[in-house]
């Protein structure tokens, strides 16, 4: 079932159409930017809990590329993704001479990717960049879509740009170092695909859970792969998000509640997600749509993935009026309507608009579920 | 000559094409603004100069269109045109409880039109805007072609998109209350147009120009088209800036110069543009592409059009090194090569570099040239 170990992965977007290479011993390596367009200097962004690792071997790996390439590292951490701080990036550039021809390097997880994205697009009004996403999340996510932002004091990736990466390097080494709490954050996002696209990939990662959590190099590699396959499908049909990249979204809907309300930072964006996506698929079935037993075959799989099932309680007095007015701020809302992700039958996804009641139900449910699920066995 | 009132132009980039509707008393009318996709919600950008003259008339006239009309007025300026700015925007986007749908428009000159623009480029990544200009800047040049930008301490217009607008409403009785300054400085927009692509606007400017001067609602709307019409084929043709688009640079290269040496806000930026193409018109001739007759009777126009023709001293110590330093910090450079436009002949122009002594011998005349210049006659 598993793929050679050399995968590329093409983005097809026309003139803005680029490749995600995933394979081990591959971020440094000189011959991985090979193909990139020349420029005297590079601009390599990182944080300062990845940068130690990798950023020199980064550096050294562009020096026969560029007569400059240098380093900036930003605080680790979601609350770091502020105008101030992408600032720091335009203030390295223009203190280093840079110019239009400047190629800038993403070497992290989702936020410097985010936010260097956002740089990218920004800086003289746009500059090529590359992402080395670093984490899972990173890698079968944020990294591939072109979606770039910070955000603002009133809301999450509030400010930003559809803006293309020139190329994506997925060095599948950085996963064996990556801490636990973030490889299970990124199978969420791994989850969803099955979910919404691909039974038979979700029925993959039912068998191959435990090899992907004991970090096998080929199943990680297989992973990957079918990951960005599938999120590179989904934006090639519809890069701005106009119609079928929503179902990118599925769960993501109720992990913006509870981010937002538990306040950014406490619950991993991965652990709301896999939360989220049992409460959607709560919802898939009260809308008659997904049955009782998809419901607790994706709960168990997220579940077994060390991801949260229950929600949090968000108010006291009106916890599902809590829920319902923070998916209310979301900016995939409009006119105050919430477009809920929902899965028709595993594998395929749509929009779904819900009553109220019908909402506030499926949020007490998921809030007083017990913590352990009657177990259900893989199909 | 004249062309009737009513007057469209076309801005042809497929799915990103706009109208440029130039008229008079158009901007408080309903029916501008009729063909607009629908939402809830708009919100007026303006500065406390334009906005008491007008907010409120456009506000009544979007009324019928929108449930809600929001107004925001920035103070007045270039140097408010910053991050901390433009976080105003999205402070008034976000407590007002803006979406995807909302619709922002540009009320005021050209920092209002490139702040609103990357606004509009950057919320929630991207939402509709029109360009309502109310100074002649604005109207022939910087509302039209989707370059938007706010600037860095380190450069001006560091940090923006190309981003176009869904409309520009270019209202002619907004020109009769303009300071004579401000008409001035939009008037070396309009030479440049004629100088680069079109002898025969350039000639209707030398015969037209005490009309236009004295505020002619005719000729003020054929320059007001046919400058529009210019920039639009020029930015049909290279939207990003990649080839032909630079042309429109003409002059701006030493004008750069000479407001980053004086410190921005010294001199207009029209005023800049005035003497730089003058500058740059002496280059071509050194270069030997234009003539001599032809610098003289650019220089005449300009002149005549109340801008100044000679440059300031903005080094003591080595005037034209300053010069030339600060031209190779301008975005346009690439690895410290500075790509000067030049006229190959009249109404055609072209990009050249030039030796740093040839550079150097055009600033020591120009800085030093009479301030009252051999009479020619027109053609």
């Amino acid at each position: 079932m598993h793929a050679p170990d050399l995968q590329t992965v093409k983005v097809d977007l026309a003139d803005r159409s680029y490749s995600i290479v995933i394979r081990r011993s591959l971020f440094d390596n000189p011959l991985s930017y090979a193909d990139l367009p020349r420029a005297r200097r590079a601009l390599i962004v990182t944080n300062t809990t990845v940068g130690p690792l990798y950023a020199e071997r980064l550096q050294k790996a562009l020096s026969s590329k560029y007569e400059r390439v240098h380093i900036l590292e930003l605080p680790d951490g979601e609350k770091y993704k502020t105008w101030q701080h992408m600032n720091l990036i335009f203030d390295a550039l223009l203190e280093n001479g840079c110019d239009r021809q400047t190629v800038l390097f993403a070497l992290g997880g989702g936020v410097v990717g985010d936010m260097t994205g956002f740089a990218a697009a920004s800086f003289m009004r746009g500059v090529p960049f590359v992402q080395v996403p670093t984490t899972l999340l990173a890698q079968v996510d944020s990294s591939v879509g072109g979606k770039t932002a910070i955000n603002h004091p009133l809301g999450k990736n509030m400010i930003g740009a559809f803006y293309q990466p020139i190329k994506v390097i997925c060095d599948l080494n950085t996963l064996q170092t990556l801490p636990d709490l973030q490889l299970q954050a990124g199978l969420a996002e791994v989850i969803k695909y099955g979910a919404i696209a691909d039974n038979d990939f979700l029925a993959w990662l039912e068998t191959n859970l435990s090899a992907l959590l004991a970090r096998d190099p080929s199943a990680l590699t297989y992973m990957v792969r079918r990951s960005c396959e599938i999120k590179a499908w989904v934006v090639a049909q519809d890069e701005r998000e106009s119609g079928v990249r929503a179902i990118l979204n599925f769960g993501h809907t109720f992990a913006h509640a509870i981010e937002a309300g538990l306040g950014y930072g406490q619950w991993l964006h991965g652990q709301a997600v896999g939360c989220g996506m049992v409460m959607a698929a709560h919802l898939s079935c009260q809308l008659g749509l997904a049955d009782a037993f998809f419901v607790n075959r994706l709960t168990l799989l997220i579940q077994k993935a060390g991801l949260p099932t229950k929600a949090p309680i968000l108010s006291q007095a009106d916890n599902a009026g809590r829920y319902l007015t923070l998916m209310r701020m979301d900016k995939k809302c409009t006119d105050g309507e919430i477009n809920f992700v929902v899965i028709d039958k595993p594998g395929r996804a749509g929009i779904h608009c819900a009553p109220d009641t019908l909402v506030r139900r499926v949020i007490s449910t998921s809030c007083t579920a017990p913590a352990t699920l009657p177990q259900v066995d893989p199909p």
